[in-house]
């Protein structure tokens, strides 16, 4: 009997190596003697030790992150932040993996050049600068005739990703080339901290199947649904696209590696997230984590250089199942817990004041 | 048989009107125009319908609040925020209710005057005022000589409240007399904000029974252990402590109303802080609610006047599980939940960018 061939997994070459792909050197951040030291800042005898939480593990993070030099830890410096969005299209649209259009992409890296979307108004309140890049949106962008409100950084890879339920999201060189342009993105940038945000019609089934793949979860608990709000006793859509999912993971059942489910899975954004947080934390910034398909991203890191997860604070948990799942294989616990829907960066710009909150705290600790 | 008398309930005549007691009237917030309005303006075609999910739902209420007119709703206004701690101590500290000694209340009161606690570095970063009542603390209160970080409001209703396991905490005059001080105490501030904190050690005891009582919520599930992240395998001073609250409740059997329970377990900083919020939502300003105290208070407010809290923003969810069922009783979904073991208004300013965020998305849709 032959095999339909949309059927037959393609062979990854697991073991091979991925030729080309430079990533930086990223430092653990462990020491016990600034923990000490930060402990006794922040404690009082008359409070509990741990009176400030998350926020106190938070400024541990922070100072851990900065602390690089033999000196004394002085003070925690969050300047010149940067709201990082990497835009990209994806090939699984084609199987209906999402309500919105594929042109919703390219709409979204307008509001957000134009300065109208949610993210743009937090990013006036707190003084972000912003760059939107644009990975791999299906149509050509153009920065808007008045007044940008934000950078626009063409690093296009390609038109959109590829379908995966057919093939390879991307080929190798496209993924390593993708990680070296989000590299690239952030060595340009000034700043201590940058928060890293997507857009991207399909963007979710992608972070979904890496997901699935990276961390052994099946991919039915892998996909959030796309409307957690809405009322619906009418699944068929979400068994449907989980269907389609599940082939092009079937497909693609020998991409284990993370570079490897990258370029099977995508997307573009992905890939460039991947490369913007390595290259961040090889800089000793703070990588500011928003949602689903960031997190993606940082599963790949992860699997690429460990140590990169030191680095990352994330910003917030949404409601939808799959991203809990996911925070919990990250060992994340993200700082905000509000049900956005809603990607751009949005939810990290919200968690930014309480990464204030962890420097003011140290600073009047002193 | 002769029964003590210490186990005797004390007949608090429940039926009894309170004598004394002005409340002020707080309408209802509930408008279907301007929720159909505000809905427009922060919904966008390309996006879910609640995809700011608990941030919309913050703006809505605080929209709310502030949409006192006939004229169509403009914008928020967040001026001149105010953090208002209460102060006082507990008679039930005599029956060793917290590891910490009674004069930690005079100590954090002072540490606030002085800007050197938490939360006068929050104040500080958000342009907050604080004031201090005095509501009853044991030891006499004075501002600092060098520049106080606070103003000083002396309201002494007496210096502690009682031991309630022995009689009630206060009388039903100093009741009065405290909820009315705090609506003076709210009437005389500025601004479209209060930021409710407290301070006092014990304090946590008498909104444990206020809550018990007023919830019917077992002793047992209503008292927090004091510090929930030591390690310890020995309960017994937990349990020694709820086997006297369980004593001190069984004591006020029939002290059922709120007031009557307020009386009965105090305190008096609990007392000024349900006369706070109810001033404060008379006059449609926004009550920030910080932590497991000040939620006693608010379970006291509504039950005086129901439509109190359609005024409450609840800043944040301790790891304390009697807290998490303080809050479901209060039908609250607090905006932070940082696993915070800290009072003085900590978390109400570690929620307030959140505020500011809702303002922000708000004016930026219009």
């Amino acid at each position: 009997m032959a095999r339909d061939p949309a059927l037959t997994p393609i062979n990854a070459r697991p073991h091979a190596p991925v030729s080309g792909l430079r990533l930086p050197a990223i430092r653990p951040i462990a020491d016990a003697m600034l923990d000490h030291g930060l402990a006794q800042r922040l404690q009082s005898p008359t409070r509990d030790a741990l009176a400030l939480g998350r926020i106190q593990l938070l400024a541990q993070q922070l100072a851990r992150i900065q602390h690089g030099s033999p000196q004394p830890f002085d003070r925690l410096v969050l300047d010149a932040p940067q709201l990082v969005v990497f835009a990209a299209d994806h090939g699984l649209v084609d199987e209906g993996m999402s309500d919105q259009p594929q042109a919703t992409t390219h709409e979204h890296v307008e509001q957000l050049l134009a300065g109208v979307a949610p993210a743009s108004a937090l990013a006036r309140q707190h003084g972000f600068e912003v760059t939107v890049v644009d990975a791999g949106v299906a149509t050509p962008i153009s920065l808007p005739l008045t007044r940008p409100a934000g950078q626009l950084q063409p690093r296009k890879i390609g038109y959109g990703t590829r379908n995966c339920r057919l093939g390879p999201a991307m080929s190798q060189a496209q993924a390593v080339s993708a990680i070296h342009a989000g590299m690239d993105v952030v060595r340009h940038l000034p700043g201590t901290v940058i928060a890293l945000g997507d857009i991207g019609v399909g963007g979710a089934a992608s972070a979904s199947l890496l997901l699935s793949r990276l961390c052994g979860v099946p991919v039915v608990d892998a996909f959030p649904r796309e409307n957690p709000n809405a009322i619906s006793l009418d699944d068929t859509l979400h068994w449907q696209r989980l269907d389609k999912l599940q082939a092009a993971s079937q497909r693609h059942a020998l991409a284990m590696s993370p570079i490897h489910a990258l370029a099977a899975f995508g997307g573009f954004e992905i890939a460039m997230l991947v490369g913007a947080m390595l290259q961040a934390a090889s800089e000793r910034r703070v990588v500011l984590v928003d949602g689903f398909v960031v997190g993606a991203a940082a599963l790949v890191a992860r699997g690429l250089s460990p140590n990169v997860a030191d680095y990352l604070v994330h910003a917030q948990r949404t409601a939808a199942p799959p991203h809990r799942l996911m925070l919990i294989h990250l060992n994340a616990r993200p700082l905000l817990d509000l049900e956005l829907n809603i990607n751009q960066g949005t939810g990290a710009l919200l968690a930014w004041p309480l990464l204030l909150a962890a420097q003011a705290l140290l600073g009047s600790a002193a």
